[in-house]
Parts: C-alpha cells; sequence; structure tokens
C-alpha cells in the first residue's frame, strides 16, 4: 500500500480527482483518476469491473448518485492508502480519449466572440443578429473527428474560395485556426420527447473538458451559407484527456452575465451554472490569450434546456461545447481570427507576427478554476500540433 | 425446407434482397433479408455470428468483397430452397433501426430545392448561393434522433421567431414539414487525413435507405443564422427499414445532369452515380408528389469524396442523406414547404387544402428503381405519424 502525498497547491489535489482513460506498457486502455503526478487504476483501486473499460461511459451511464458514492470512496482512499499495483506514474500513463463520442454540438455562447466574429465576417450588417440573445445559438459536429489531446492535427484541404479566378481555390487552408472553449458530457441521457429544464443540469451533465475546436476559416467563409459549418470544422475537434466531476466545480459556480432581455421560461432556473473557469491559450509556448469562463452570455444549464426543448433525446457520451470563450478584451479572445482581427493586425509569437497557425505550431489551452479553501483546481489541457496536409 | 416463391413483378424479388434487422414474438432482433413477403433469418440460414447481432454493422464492416460473397450466396439459397426456421412471414417481423448510426450528414443536393428554398427564405437575393454549383453544401445532423420507419413524431416545440411581440413565440411548431430523401449508408469506414475519390465510392458506401428529414419550418428560420439548421431538425429523422445494396441498383446507374462549371477535380471521374430513383410522397394515403432523384445535381460518390476532402474520417454507420428530392415541377416537389409555396398555395389532400402537417397525419414515403430485365426493385418505404405536442 502506498500513501500518495500531494503538495496543498497542486492543480491536481484530493478536491479535483478526474477521471480519464489510460494506457501502459503493459496494460490497455482503463478508466484511471488524476491524483497529482499520479494516475490511479480504478478497476484495481476499487475492484470493480465498470472501470475496466477502455471509455468512461459504462460509469457515466449509472448516474449522479453513483457518480457521488465513486467520488467518496476517492475522497476516501486517497487520503488514505492506495494498493501499489493501483499507482501509475503519470509519465507511464499513455491518455486516450475518455469517452465514446454520441452526438457532438458546438454553441455560440460568448457575446464578445458572436460579436466579433459579425464584424469580421459580416462587416455590413449588425454583429449580433437578432436570435443571438433569446437562445443559444449551436450546431451539430462531427463525433468521429473528436480526438485526444496530443493527437496530431493534419492541415486539411479543400474549397478556399474565389481568390481571383472565376472559381473557387483549391488546397490547403490558409486560414487555420483555434477556438478555446469548454465541454460538457452527459452521463445520463433524457428520452425522445422529453426535456431536460435547467434545474435538471446535474443530473444528466457528469463533467467538464476542454476542447480546441479547430476551424479553417477559409473553407468555413466559402462553404457556410445557407447551413452552416460543415468541412471547415469536421477534420478535428480536440478535448483533454481528463473529465472533471461538476462536483469538483462546486466553488466555480457562479451567476452568468445579467440576460437582457429576459430568457423565454424554459430558458430560466436551476441555479447558477455559470462557472468562473480560467482558460489560457498557448501558442508555441507564448500565452497569448486568458479567455474567461465567466463571461459566457449562456450557461450550460441553459445549453442543454435548450438542445432539448424540441424533444431531441440526449444519450451517455454527448458532448456539447460552449463555443468560443472571448471576454471583451483583446487578451481575452479565444480564436486567433478575433486575436488576430481576420488576420489584419498581427500578433507576437516566438518574436514574430502572427496571424494563422503555421505547420508545425503548438497550441496548448489550459484552465483553472476555483475549488474551494481559497486553492484552484486544473482541468488539465488540450493540445495539439499542426502537421503539414497531405 | 421451403421454395420461396416470389411473383417476378414483385418488388422485393431475387434480384432486390435489401438487408435490415427484425424481431419476432419468439426472438429479438438479428438481421434479415426480404425477399416479396418474406424475411430470412440470417443467422439460421447462413448459419453465421455476424448475423445473429441488433445491427448491421458487424457484417457492413466487413468490406466489398464480403458483401459480394453473402450476396452470392443469397442469390443461390432463394432459388433453391430455404431451411423452414429461417422463414418468417413480414407480417410478424417488427423492423428496427436497421444499423447503429455513426454520424449523420444532410447534403442539400437538388437545384430545383435549393433554388426554391432560396426563394421563399431569402426573396431579396439571388436563390441560389455562389458555392452551390461548386460544392455539394451539407451539415451534420444528429444522430441520436434518427429513427426507424413507423416510430411516431412528436411535433416539437421551440422559439418561433417573433411574429407580432417584442421577442419571439413558444410553443409547438406550426410549420412541421418533411423533406423526402435518399440516404447513403457507409459500410468500410477512412482513416483520419485520408480521402475517399468518387471511384472508390462503392469500396465504402453498402447501400441506400429511404430518409424523411421532419423539419420545423418556423424553428429552422429563426435559429438558422448564422450556424445553420439545430432543433428544426433534430427532433426526429426517419429512414426505411429495408437497406437496398448498391450491387441491387446496378441498372439504376445514370450520368447525373450537366455540371456547369466543371467540378473540381477531386469532385470528378468514377463512374456513373446519378440514380434513377422514383420515389413517391403519400400524404394521408393521397400521393402529393413524384420526385425523381435522377434530377440531383450532386452524386452521392460526389458528396462522399466532399465530405472526406478535408481528411475527416468516416466510420462503419455513417449515413449522409440526399438532401430533399425536389424535381423541377411542382409535382417533384420533395417537401411542403414547396408544394405549397411556403404555405401561401395550399394543396388538396383528403379533399381538404393543406400546406403544413396537422396532428395526426401520415407521411409514407417510397421509392423504386429500375432492377435490370426491365423490372422494378423497391426501396420500401418510410412511414411517419406525427402526434401531439406534449
Amino acid at each position: 500500500m502506498t500513501v500518495l502525498e500531494v503538495p496543498g497547491d497542486s492543480p491536481f489535489g484530493t478536491s479535483n480527482l478526474p477521471y480519464g482513460v489510460f494506457s501502459t506498457a503493459d496494460a490497455g486502455p482503463r478508466v484511471g483518476v488524476r491524483l497529482g503526478e499520479w494516475v490511479i487504476d480504478l478497476s484495481r483501486a476499487l475492484g470493480e469491473e465498470c472501470f475496466a473499460h477502455p471509455s468512461l461511459n459504462a460509469f457515466l451511464a449509472q448516474g449522479r448518485a453513483r457518480w457521488a458514492e465513486v467520488r467518496g470512496r476517492l475522497a476516501e482512499l486517497v487520503t488514505g492508502e492506495v494498493p501499489d499495483d493501483a499507482v501509475v506514474g503519470l509519465g507511464a500513463a499513455r491518455m486516450h480519449l475518455p469517452f465514446e463520442v454520441a452526438d457532438y454540438v458546438d454553441f455560440y455562447a460568448s457575446q464578445s466572440h458572436a460579436t466579433n466574429l459579425g464584424r469580421l465576417l459580416r462587416p455590413d450588417s449588425v454583429p449580433l443578429l437578432p436570435n443571438w440573445k433569446h437562445l443559444p445559438v449551436g450546431y451539430h459536429g462531427r463525433s468521429g473527428t473528436v480526438v485526444v489531446s496530443g493527437t496530431g492535427v493534419v492541415r486539411p484541404c479543400g474549397q478556399l474560395g474565389p481568390t481571383g479566378g472565376p472559381g473557387p481555390d483549391f488546397g490547403p487552408s490558409r486560414r487555420l485556426d483555434i477556438e478555446a472553449e469548454v465541454g460538457f458530457v452527459v452521463g445520463v441521457g433524457s428520452e425522445p420527447g422529453s426535456r431536460i429544464t435547467p434545474a435538471e443540469f446535474a443530473d444528466h451533465v457528469f463533467g467538464v473538458v476542454l476542447v480546441n475546436d479547430w476551424s479553417a476559416r477559409d473553407l468555413q467563409s466559402w462553404e457556410g451559407a445557407p447551413l452552416g459549418p460543415f468541412l471547415g470544422k469536421s477534420f478535428a475537434t480536440s478535448i483533454s484527456p481528463w473529465v472533471v466531476p461538476l462536483a469538483a466545480l462546486e466553488a466555480a459556480r457562479i451567476d452568468t452575465p445579467a440576460q437582457v432581455p429576459e430568457p423565454l421560461p424554459y430558458l430560466r432556473g436551476g441555479g447558477r451554472w455559470g462557472l468562473d473557469i480560467e482558460l489560457s491559450v498557448a501558442w508555441n509556448g507564448d500565452v497569448v490569450s486568458r479567455p474567461p469562463f465567466r463571461e459566457m452570455y449562456w450557461s450550460p444549464a441553459q445549453m442543454l434546456a435548450h438542445l432539448t426543448v424540441n424533444g431531441a433525446r440526449t444519450r451517455t457520451g454527448d458532448l456539447f461545447a460552449s463555443g468560443t470563450v472571448s471576454g471583451p478584451t483583446r487578451d481575452q479572445y479565444g480564436s486567433f481570427m478575433e486575436l488576430s482581427w481576420g488576420g489584419s493586425e498581427p500578433v507576437t509569437v516566438g518574436g514574430r507576427p502572427r496571424t494563422f497557425l503555421e505547420d508545425g505550431d503548438e497550441v496548448v489551452i489550459s484552465a483553472t478554476a476555483p475549488g474551494g479553501d481559497g486553492r484552484r483546481i486544473g482541468l488539465g489541457e488540450v493540445r495539439g500540433r499542426v502537421a503539414a496536409a497531405r
């Protein structure tokens, strides 16, 4: 047995305990919990078969009471002794996609981001469209290309739109971008024809990941009317390997900004589900932005209520992301499109002026949140490096 | 042993042999093949475990050579004798969703439909947007709400857009519509970063289903800018229970209409994958339209080439639909939005003037195609009845 001592200021201390799926040289993917610089092998530590799976889905489907029970047992375990064979050093663990993604939805819930994109993409009209303050605008993305942090991202090819000739150009994207987002993982789904109210949010959503919604702006702007983003997004969406349970984010809960006009009744109530998560975007090691999730206009509880108001069922493994997290000031913008103002105002990275992504660039989005006791918990990071187009 | 004699003019004769998943009073869901008014239980007829599954996915993943081998064995079986315990009357078979849907994509490949919708929804601008003749416009839909024919469709609630007051109305959709489409089922997926050329279409796509892409036009028009359809579509998408293999559609292959301007190289070649499928839309028993798939501007091989040109991987069970099939004349329009010209020119159904769907309405989309020898094969039907909003 081993006592795992974690420094009091660790972002992965005993009040966090996020779940992931890891493998080691001697054993395949299974569920683990991160504590400090260790991974605790849950099937060995708790002796339960549902943690021997290569995804969290079986555990996610068990529901809120069970999530609380396991969290309680973990809290006892990590303040006592852990079986030796259940402890793996973080460096020996290879992380995998933590859950099988069912449906993936991406929202557009930052007023600053929606306003900035409106200014950049539709300069002749009002930046924020009439629907935006009445509903969390969103669309479905491609589940099959959600990948775990560390997976290389191949620069996508496609139609770039006309740039002088009569038809569109074709080739590797020249305006490859990131979007720093927070994603929410559905544990317990809902039946066809039923709705999830904001008050039922924590009965259905298990936890939170960080998301990089890689975006090829040239593909996106040419293809996107009238049915929205498609190939400009569908090549890759990266998520962080550690799913932080909502239970670890109690101290991060805040009110959303004031919502005026008042939303329709189905979007009201349910308690405070704004979250005081501080993101950080590092571009080749230089932190270029610190997007504040607390500025998001729509809460994730409102997003889920909206997603299901038409009776659409949800399933274990559904992922919905917030959309780009951008705050009101430039050093808080969550995409390079906004940071470089459409490519017209370069930012300095590694001493050079930069606009969009070059081959070899690496982006790391990380985040922390209040964890209680004045400490901060970590949401880990989502990392990706751009590989040349094939 | 039983000899199954099928009339020569049956749309489900020996040249069709579509696959589905059925259950009976005494046994759970498993794979069957339709012949005339029978279902042949494949795990019993062929003695193979992969057909004992409650979905086609295991068989789909086995690839084109295997699909051909099984089709060859079936052709022998149905012209000879079938084991008694492998024969089920169609009336005793309950049909299920034939495959687990991975990602669902919906295209917009009919020029008449795109032009009609452009005229109706954007009357002040050019109906066909500049990108439309350069790429098959599409978007991702919700996989989790794809349901099998016969499943009731609950009228969705949602934001209907402002109709006089300062904010949007809320309630059951008042403009519930159908879209008659053809869907394509991916058997063998593709790796991340790779493309599927039009010439590789039949190596990846197993077969065809009929699709009713139920659409709440009032939700859709209010929510849809700038990210496209979301709740206006995500409540339900119905598909036919029988997947007709591409191998049964050889005689239906035709050229697409002339494509001017010539598409980019990645969308060229691969042989003729236009399909001469004749759809029929019955509204409470009255046939109101006969949409011709042969008029579709983009072929399904071009749709798949486009879907993967950015390197997006595909998976077994991916479904991509054509978008509404509408021909150039009104009796060929594949949605009620078009048939009733936005609700302004009612059509006669059951002797009454009608525009959008009322509670209790039933819509049946069926189709046939040339099957060789001057005969026609059936694609079956996708049926759905509207239930009142909850």
